[in-house]
């Protein structure tokens, strides 16, 4: 089965997950990205590549902050933008999925924008699509229940590359409930692409997928021993809904086996790098000593962020 | 008492109903809806005909889908938009409907498109603005209570034009709940101002209003009988809450006698075409085999919609 | 402490409270509004002075209304604009306001407009944008709790400046919920810095603050003779919640007592103004013969109330 991302020639058509993403691909989008890191800090925040497109952010699970990080990135290309909360929209009268993204191809759509709890909407979105030969419309995932956030591991890759220069040196260690999260799961497939030799997972056995260890990714449930002499650690957010539940122990617990101290953080090189998607649990996976320190590049990522997002909108729209 | 749609020289001032509409302006409404497809077709999706106009949607009942469908005519007309839920709003602090048309009529509003639970809202705002000489300020009805829909009538009206190229040769039938729907309503009455020679309501007769047969149509409970010979078949959704009801009974039911099967679309003409101003209820009213077979011009119609709101807010703004 | 709305060269660079502005740059926004009330008179109500700049509505606390007013004012300016109802967003997960001030800021914001049920939230804002140097992000207070609503203080004083051209000849009467209003306590501040030599406020000594007596203010129980000879009153919204609790009797105690009729507000001069921030609650603070009479300015202060917001915004933009 073909590539549901690439089109015939192997550019890019829709942005679903990092797997299966060619290097050059994603060097390609970094690059342009760099591009438009300018852009947000001009006097007018304005480039018209997208000028009378019309995108369209579907939510169908609740996301603000990602929300308006595509819409802000939609109006920087002077796309225009229009917001459907799903969940109090139309598959509550009984739509289906299909008969919605059918509707709004309908009113000329360009791109769909798609966060959905389930893994795998925007793939049957971008099928869909592709089987009815609706070539000119553009999907991308903003985050599909625990599959994958491309967007996010983008910035990621753009964050390390921007501080680390080269990806082949590095020794990267992501910690946390790895086991349910999407962001990870981009992460370490475009690090795998990208060529980072030593990639490490940190958390209790319960939260680390044993898959893992066949893709040459190393496991630690000690974090001071997975954190020794790595070059960037990728914290995770705690999902406040599993605290307490079977898979995690109270918020406390959790601090004190898994939490980034500066104790800790020093562990790892000198210079290396902590990471965060955002929003922080500042005392549950980050010290604030450690959130707030000079370490930290979580702020860049989400200005990174805005810039990925403004390239794999106007790739996609320029193909 | 003159039809506050029209000013003194008989020209489109507010869109509250077809009903009282000269064939006139049904026409030059169609007309210029003909114009504004191709404008969703372009690499740039945008005419400057709104620029600098500030379009109100105020939704008193929510509807995502109708809203996006002015949300996006009026961008693409360039105007500016503003979304008021008024569900959550003022009036659940005890302002009265005129009081908040007043004020953002005070913000100097240029059109109102109102959505809302009662019947005659919109005709209540658009008599209030023309009471105190806002000639400037236009009401546009995107539908009120079982009232009317009269975008949605005008799009119907478009989609058939299309299709079947003159309106005084056919036979139309709408099917289901026609007595609580608005768009069955607007539709009777466009097709009988532009001359449909047999227009059917087709269901059970607790769902068919007796004073239909005073205005020419013919009434079938038989559904079987009312589809011979059809050009036309309008399907009308089901409302799910009406289901298990006093009036309805359960949506297989419902389906096993009114329900549009391949079967039953063969009873009609052979190039009858299927409507549905949609969400569609799959398996409730309509069969997915017609739902997605090659006489559905069901997303044609919601093309046709964008560009006949397009034209019914251009026309009105000129005005 | 220096003042944290201006800048060391003393020129506006957040708005936050009008307590504690100097003369000249109230003139100064009241002057620049003038200026923009005839731009949303124009065919094209739009001005490209933010074109580019990106502004977040950052609402704590809901306020449709409040928010389309900054919404229309951005939008005329030729910002893109961001709305953010925050209780259904990060907050809710756990991220701090400051957290989520310093996310918008990583993507560029230019202008955050705050509206946050607890007094001081703007201002803790501003203080964190001025304490990292971002000089270049301005913060605009849309109602903080009890304290502050600086934006409805300058368009209310726009109002009586229009009306009443000189501001030290005037009475003015405040009546109603004093104490608890934000909107009471910017007037105040305002009509002190401009000159206004007689401010009075009327309401039940529960709903009074008795530190106003030590800001020269004059305070009366008796409506009827607080009213006497009055060039402007300004009547307050009586919040629904405080009703039938602990300081407020029935709303028709309140209207025996407080409601203006024209009987009472016969008792002012004749060609004393109404003023009312909105939204009414007609027979419980205001009779609606006198909300729709014409001594009324209420919609007025609408229409200025947009001008004002805009002199504002862009007066920041500017420095």
């Amino acid at each position: 089965m073909p590539n549901p991302q690439l089109n015939s020639n192997g550019e890019l058509r829709h942005l679903l997950a990092l797997h299966g993403l060619p290097k050059e691909i994603l060097t390609y989008i970094l690059d342009t990205a760099s591009s438009f890191v300018s852009v947000s800090d001009r006097e007018v925040k304005k480039v018209p590549l997208m000028r009378g497109k019309s995108v369209f952010n579907l939510f169908f699970e609740n996301s603000t902050r990602t929300r308006t990080t595509f819409e802000i990135a939609a109006k920087r290309l002077s796309a225009d933008v229009i917001n459907l909360n799903i969940a109090s929209s139309s598959t509550s009268k009984g739509e289906s999925l299909l008969d919605t993204v059918d509707n709004l191809t309908a009113m000329h759509a360009d791109m769909f924008v798609v966060r959905h709890a389930q893994s795998g909407a925007p793939f049957l979105i971008a099928r869909h699509l592709n089987e009815h030969g609706l070539d000119h419309i553009h999907v991308v995932n903003a985050g599909d229940g625990r599959h994958a956030h491309p967007t996010q591991g983008l910035l990621d890759m753009y964050t390390i590359r921007h501080y680390k220069k080269d990806f082949t040196q590095l020794k990267v260690a992501i910690v946390g409930d790895v086991l349910h999260s999407r962001v990870a799961r981009s992460d370490i497939h475009a690090m795998k692409t990208l060529g980072v030799p030593e990639i490490r997972v940190i958390g209790p056995t319960t939260l680390l997928a044993p898959a893992m260890k066949d893709m040459g990714i190393r496991m630690f449930n000690d974090m001071n021993e997975g954190l020794k002499g790595v070059d960037v650690i990728i914290m995770l957010r705690v999902q406040n809904e599993r605290i307490n539940g079977a898979l995690l122990p109270s918020a406390q617990e959790f601090f004190k086996s898994y939490g980034l101290t500066p104790e800790r953080l020093a562990l790892a090189k000198p210079d290396a790098i902590v990471m965060h998607p955002g929003p922080m649990n500042r005392g549950v996976e980050i010290d604030s000593a450690v959130a707030d320190g000079n370490q930290a590049v979580i702020l860049s990522q989400v200005t990174y962020g805005i810039a990925v997002r403004m390239a794999v909108m106007s790739i996609l729209a320029g193909n």
